[in-house]
């Protein structure tokens, strides 16, 4: 199994409508995804200093199924209209486990 | 159920035995913490540009379970031996799901 872990850091202009959306629009999109094994995302729930805003965890078989998520157009799609326009920093790992 | 999923990106000095003993060592940690529900870790498999170099993902069932984790005796001994000598940049979120 690869796990794709991917925490986001929001900008400090991101309305709550803004993040609000990216997590709405991203857990309707996955079960749209034929690859997705397991797909779970959420806001930091703010217990922890330093921390990023957001994370989201997916799971698939193998590499191509990442890569079939990651190139997928209605993701690309998701991504440009929900995630970039508020986005700070990205950091990503895919682990096999 | 709460999330901590933590990327970690490591020094240009670190060798493969350094970062073999971090994951062989929380591996090791993980079932002596009683709070933890899932564990799982891994190197970045290497397939996306810009990554970090590790990720730990763990499940518990509220934040207290975190905390317990996050502050355990054992836990702080082993980031402090294999963690923080190799350490570059450490990103993390707490999510419910």
């Amino acid at each position: 199994m690869i796990r794709h872990a991917v925490l986001f850091k929001w900008t400090t202009e991101a309305t709550d409508e803004q993040k609000t959306a990216v997590a709405a629009e991203l857990t309707a999109l996955a079960p749209t995804v034929p690859s997705i094994r397991g797909f779970v995302l959420g806001p930091d729930v703010g217990v922890a200093a330093g921390n990023f805003d957001f994370a989201v965890v997916a799971d698939f078989d193998d590499e191509a199924g990442f890569f079939a998520y990651r190139d997928d157009p209605a993701h690309r799609e998701v991504v440009g209209r929900t995630v970039t326009p508020i986005l700070a920093q990205r950091v990503a790992v895919q682990f096999r486990y």
